[in-house]
This record gives structure tokens, sequence and C-alpha cells, in this order.
């Protein structure tokens, strides 16, 4: 018997992945695990892309509705979208194949803020779930789930899907098991009751996911790791954002607005966030906390040194390196981390609450601060908002990292106008680039203009914006917010034009 | 002595409103109440306004810093905005001199979510309170506050600033007693708990406004309703976007998403919102329950013939009319009435937690469901978000409402591109116009465009759109969210060259 398959039941319904595939019928929407690309089903999509394509070559349709936590993988997205299985996707992707097919409108994709797509589900809003595929990492004599690397939405696919496969992945760490808080508690309206969290800490739920067993078609054994690259070193450019927010941090101490722990850190994925993190212990803080929605190697190292001395969060994201630490020390880990539904880890109630510290990074940010997380020239979509509206909007600071250019100086990431906007001027109070920090807090939009071109703006491009600013001042129709309208979005037309913003 | 200011410590630092205003020093902060046009004081500014003029006839700079709940009337903006005397204002107003003058550049406005002011003045965002000058309805011998028709940030300026000036309106209905609700259980972050309302009518705070006396250096007995105009019957127009949204309810009633009660509704101002209302009632529904910010005329006749049976707001903002039935049933609207502060009103978590029902007005919105609810050309702004954000992104469902086309035509109110962004394509889920209803829920971006087109369009202009969005899926540097550069804001653009958005 499978160590990991403890539930007669359950072990009843073992069967290859190409057996549990065949359940899956076209046309279906499925509720499938998988965040940040850890967790989600590693052998049903694979088995699944095969039927599509056969499929095809018999002529016939099979394209799927596809709802996850967040990004998943080659195995999932990838070969998917390669099959042609994918019409619709929510809420969230960063799989090249599945990127490049949206983008040329071969796949509908909606971008959901990552802590309301459980609601929208509930709600009836994203339609009727058919099928929910997800990686666990054991079941129990009872029949209860240990979950996997990361929660997701799996709770909600589980409870509202007609049928159930299950992927076991022997692979995952055994030391998972008691690091999950799965909250039942969420109802809808008009019986929702508060949510009884008050620290990043706190457990308000069970470890361990629940199924219908009867709902559950097929169990399959699985294997393998969740596909995430080796950590990169903190680039300089990455290196001075941090540091100038770390210095922000420092003087808000100082300033009295906040304490020497800071408030639970929320910090998006990627490069910048890491050296963010790497700064703030490099800057001498400690016990800090964070609330979430993925813990990286860099998170996992502050965890390790209790720097972080808590942190809530709905996945692991970790390197083959990060993963290896993580088993070695899974005790220490386990009484530190707190994995939670995303609904939970991203939910705007407490968000809020806790006053989180909202870091994430942008596409572009204009002057009177609105920010592009997610086009290119307004059109192309590269991953989605993702959880950052959820701390955004909520959380005691709202801060947007960018470099001051990409691509080689040919565009600016502060520009007249964005050119597709996820973070109004509402929402944004900080913005940082590797040439310094615009503090937006309490600034009418020209103010914040100013601050934004003096302190964030490349020297290539800040003559470029005040010139824009000085001209939209004088010649706008409105003063509050000036902008020349034929001119607005016409560096994202000229860098499509001429392969850069500048003239 | 005055039977409204029973307390012998406060009655006794009563003065005129001149010397009150003498108080107020040039560069001071000032947070006023005054929400909605209900609930300003309405003797201090006006006695402020003439010691500025006074001042600049010396040539003496006198420019304040106001903060109120949300906007006011004539008597605040208009005066002090004429004598230019503001030189920073937050978060929302429509006075037309006011306006006038941010939009001419001479005022720095900031426009904030009316649910974030409170914090963002307690996190010290804002800067310091100097002066709080409150309306209230009478003095309780304990020193305690009746709070007037609005509640607003009230509690937060008698919390926060330095010094507090008290009018105290003895035109106000003295029924209000008992109808308020003070919440005193917010704190900052880390220590801020669960706020325990789980349905619109609960109580959970105090009746009364609390200020420490030593902070009282001016109590002032003023006179005067508030200004608000006569209630207009709906027009054509908006009995129709009514009927579209009334059908659609009774669609999702009969799809069981929404039970016959619906679930709470908060409304925006005005004539389409009134009309929404009038449609509910003549719509044949019944025990409705309201979570939102402003209590109009309309509201107020729901209410007594319990179409509504439980109301929460912040403010009361009634025609003489409206004031004269309230006061004639005052028994019948406290019962049903609760007046919270704007922080409890339109709080995230609550509005979350109830799953409300958002119907608010817009400018205007886009193909993709970006909406733009406070800017003219993308620069000139006309009120501002006010709760809009509050209740859009956090509740049930969130409906944006507009005639299809303005101006006799001219201007058409779907456009292939907002001019500005206040709520994203993730907060937007329904968009009526008297064309009809576009049902954005669960669409991808090129699938919203469609039924915008065909659903909420003027005939004028769809094929304008059509054209557009086709020639934008053909042409476009990425197909996910369509668009041409450097056209997408053109109908603006021609609007003010040509005066219309037609070619």
């Amino acid at each position: 018997m499978n160590p990991r398959i403890l539930n007669q039941d359950l072990a009843n319904k073992i069967m290859p992945a190409a057996a549990a595939a065949e359940l899956i019928r076209p046309g279906m929407t499925l509720g499938m695990s998988g965040f940040t690309g850890s967790g989600y089903p590693k052998a049903v999509p694979v088995a699944l892309a095969s039927l599509i394509e056969a499929a095809e070559q018999r002529g016939d349709k099979f394209a799927l509705r596809i709802l996850t936590g967040a990004s998943t993988a080659p195995e999932l997205d990838g070969v998917l979208a390669k099959a042609g299985g994918i019409e619709f996707r929510v809420p969230y992707q960063s799989d090249p194949e599945l990127r490049s097919r949206i983008n040329k409108g071969e796949v509908e994709y909606m971008d959901i803020h990552l802590g309301q797509v459980a609601q929208y589900t509930w709600f009836g809003f994203l339609g009727k779930i058919d099928m929910a595929v997800v990686e666990v990492s054991g079941i129990l004599p009872d029949g209860r789930l240990i979950p996997s690397t990361s929660v997701g939405n799996n709770k909600t696919w589980l409870d509202l899907a007609d049928k159930v496969i299950l992927e076991v992945n022997a692979d995952q760490p055994a030391g998972l098991d008691g690091m999950h808080d799965i909250y039942y508690g969420t109802a809808l309206p008009p019986h929702r009751q508060p949510i009884q969290l008050t620290q990043p800490g706190d457990r308000i739920g069970e470890p361990y996911l629940k199924v219908d067993p009867a709902k559950v078609v097929a169990v399959v054994e699985s294997h393998g790791h969740d596909r995430l690259g080796h950590f990169a070193a903190p680039d300089e450019c990455s290196l001075r954002i941090a540091g100038h927010l770390v210095e922000f941090l420092h003087h808000e101490i100082s300033m009295g607005r906040l304490g020497p722990h800071l408030l639970p850190l929320q910090s998006g994925v990627g490069n910048i966030a890491n050296a963010v993190l790497t700064g703030l212990r490099d800057g001498g803080f400690e016990h800090l906390t964070a609330f979430t929605e993925v813990i990286q190697d860099g998170m996992l190292d502050l965890i390790s040194t209790d720097t972080i001395c808590t942190a809530s969060a709905t996945a692991l994201s970790l390197s083959p390196d990060g993963v290896a630490e993580f088993a070695r020390n899974i005790d220490h880990y386990r009484s530190r981390i707190v994995l939670r539904p995303q609904e939970i880890s991203n939910h705007v109630e407490l968000v809020r609450r806790l006053g989180c510290i909202a870091i994430n990074g942008m596409v572009e940010a204009d002057l009177y601060g609105n920010v592009n997380s997610t086009h290119i020239a307004g059109s192309s979509i590269i991953n989605g908002i993702g959880g950052s509206g959820d701390f955004a909007r909520n959380g005691f600071l709202s801060c947007f990292v960018t470099p001051s250019t990409t691509k080689n100086g040919a565009i600016s990431c502060l520009v007249p106008m964005v050119s597709h906007v996820d973070h109004t001027e509402h929402d944004v109070t900080v913005v940082v680039t590797e040439q310094g920090l615009a503090d937006l807090r309490g600034l009418s939009p020209k103010q914040r203009a100013r601050v934004i071109i003096d302190k964030c703006a490349h020297p290539d491009y800040r003559p470029m914006l005040h010139d824009y600013f000085d001209r939209a001042c004088h010649s706008s129709y409105g003063k509050h917010t000036p902008h020349l309208l034929g001119e607005a979005l016409s560096w994202h037309e000229r860098y499509l034009t001429t392969g850069s913003m500048k003239p």
C-alpha cells in the first residue's frame, strides 16, 4: 500500500494518470491546484494533453475552461495550451506558450484579484466546476487530505466540483503535514461572520482539506518536484531599489509611523522582492512578520535566521536549494510558516486589519501614480494582476517597484500616462526605482508628478517627462490632472514603431 | 441657557462665529464636518472667509488645508474657495467655485476613497490636524456630543485635532438623538480587532461623539438647514436604466444567485440612483436592507413603506420635503436608520462581509470595463471617487450606471479607452445604460467588449465602437486587450476640438 494513501476507499480508486484523464470531457470547467509554480498536478494534465492532441488529430474539438490558484508550470498550462486545449483561463498565468496564445487572441483569459476567485466561484460568477484536479501530499486514514506546497483555491474546488481527481505526489515533503491552516468558516452573504485572525501566524482552521469521498473519481500516484528554477543573486539595480525602500522604512520608524518590527510584509515574487528582503535583514531589522502570498527562497532565508519570525502565505515556491534547506530544517519552518487558502492569505478584511506593507513589482507608473502591472503597450498581457490589488488597496503602505528603464533603456517605466491601469491613483502610496523613492502620500496629482519625475525617472527620460508635464500644465483642458491627450500614449506608440520610447 | 448645550464647561466657551474664526490661523489644517451637503458647519466657515478676504486685502496670504467627510456646501467650500483660502483639499468636493479653482490649477486636491480618509489621518499620512470644526445637534450634560445629520470623519477630527470648535445647530432635528452609532473600537495596526458587525442594522458603538473638553476652544450657536435642493422626479432615461437593473436583479433571484430580499444595497447619489430605488419598490421587492453612504429622499421613501427595513449610512442628505417627512415620522426612521462614521459605513471589511450590491454612477466606461468616475477628458475633475471604490471592489455586485450619451449626444459614455481610470477591469461586473445592461461576470476583455457595445452603447456610436474594436482585434500589438494606441483617446480629443465625439 502507498504509505501516502491511507484511506482504503480512496486507495481503491487509484488508477494511472491516463485513465484519470479519460474522465475529463471536452467543454468541462476544471478547478486545478497550483500557485506560483507550486503544488500543481503533474501527471493528469500531461495525460490530458495527449488526449486533446489525439482528438485534434481526429478533427474533434477538445477545449476546456481552466481555473487554478495562480500560475502553474509547463506540465499544466504549457502542455494544455500547446495542445490547444484551453479556451478560457482564470485567474493568473505565466507560461510562455499560454501567454503567447492569449496574446494572439486564441485563448480567452480573465484576470481576477487572487483573493476574489474563491468567492466569485461560490457566487456562481465563473460557472459550475465540473472537475477538480488537485495535488495533495497525502491522504489520512479518515480520508482527509494533507495539502501540498500550495493551498490556492483547492478548498473551493474540492467543495464545489461535481467530481474530483486527486494526485498524491510522493515527492512533496512529508514534513508539510501540520503546516497548513484551512479555514472552513467562510460562507455566502448574508451569513458571513468576522474572520477571527488578528496576527499573521494565527491558526483559525484545520491542517487538512476535506473532500466528499463519493465525489472522488480517481486517485493518481504522482511524482516530481515543483518546477522552479534556481535563485539568482540580486543584481545592482534590485539592490539599489531595496536600499531606497529600507532607508524609507527606517525613516518611517524614526517619524513614529512604524514600530521597530514594521507591520506584516507582503512581497511580490521575483528578484527585486528578494533583494528587498535581503536588504531588510542587512538593514538590521529583526522579528518581522509576513502576511503574503508566496514564500520564496529570499523569505525562507530570513525565516531561517528569525529575521522573519512568522510568515503566512498560500504557497511555498522554492528553488531546488530552497527545497533542500526546507526539508533539512522542517521543524523550524513548520513552527513559523502557515499556509492558507488564497481566499484568506489575500483577504481584504485581513490585509486591512493587519495593515500590511505591500511591495509589488510593476510594468510602469505614470506621472500621477497610476500603475500598470499587467500589460505591454496596453494590449499584450504579461501575467496578471495577481494579489497585488488585494494588498495595495488595503495595506498600510502600497509600494510599487521597478527599474526606471527596461530593454537597455529603450523603455521608460515612468511614462506620461500608463497604457493600462491596474492600480489607480487612489491606491499607490510609494513608487521606487533604482533612481530613488517617491513618497506620494498626501499629495495632489501635480505634486505627485513632480516627485515621481525628480525621484524615480531615469535621467535619460527626466527632461522628456518634465517637458510633457510642463506643457500639460499649460495646455491641458483641466489643470487638476494635466494631460495632452494626443501625446499621452505617444511614448508607447513610438516604442511599437521604432523600438524605443526615445525620439 | 441654550437647551442644546447642557454642559456648563462647554457653555462657558460659547462665542460668536467671528470670534471662533479668529482662532484659525493661516496655514492650519482643518478637519471639518460635512458629508454630501449635510452636517457641515454653517457659521464659522463664513466668518473665516471674511477674515481671509480681509487678509488678502492687506496683502497677507491666508490659506488652509481643508479635510472633510465628503462634499459640503457654498457656505463652506464655496465661500472659502472664493476667498482664495483653500490651498489643499481632501477627500471629495462638489462646489462649483472650488471645482473651478481646482481645474484652473489654483487648489491642490487629493481624491481619496472615503473609507480610507480616517485611517490615513491616523497613520499621519495627511499631516497633523490643527483644528476640528464640527457641527453637532446638541451637547449632553456630561459633555458628549449628539451628532448632526452626518457623521463623516467627525470622530477622527475630534480625536486627533489639537483644538476643537463646535457648532451647535439649533435647526437640526432634535430627533436625531439616538440614531447614530459611533464605533470607538478602531485601532492602529498591529492592534486592530475584527469589527463585530454582521447585519446592516447592527449597533456596535455608542450614540454620541466624545471630545476632550480641554481641547474645545469655542462653541458656536448656529442655525440653518442643510442646503439641499428639491428632489426631482426621475427622467425617462433614469427609469429605463432602473428598469434594466431591476430586471437583472429578478433574473439573479431566479438563477438562485440572490435571495428574495437581495443583499444590502449601496446606492450612489443622484437621479439614477433614486430611480433605481423607486424601481425596486415598484418591482415588488420588500424587506430590503441598505448599507450605504448617504440616505436621500428616494431611500427615505422606501424606508417609510418598509420596502427597506434597515438602512446604514453616514449621512442624511434630504431635500426640504424629505426633512419635513423625516421630522414627522422620526420614531419610525430612528428604529430603521443607523448613522455611522464613514470609516465604518464604507469599511472594506464590512462591505465584503455583507456582500453589498453596489450601484454607482460614472462618467464613462470603456470597451473592457474600465470605469472613469471622476474626470472629463482625463484632466478636469468633477467631484471625486467618493465611496464608489470602497463598495465596487468589495461588494457582491459592482454595477456602474450612466446614460449612454450626454451633451445631447455629443459625448458617448462608452468609449474605446477611458481617459482616466477609477475602477479597473478587475472591479466592474455590471454596466448599465438606458440601452441595456452588460453583465461582465466571467468574461475575458474581448468578450466584455462585445457585450458592452451591443447592450450599452447608443446606436449612434455603436458602429464606431464596433469599427474600433474590429480594427483593434486585427492590428493591435497584443490581442488580449486590443487597442490602437494612436486612436484610443481620439474620441476625447475630438470632443475637445469640435465639441462632439462624432466625426
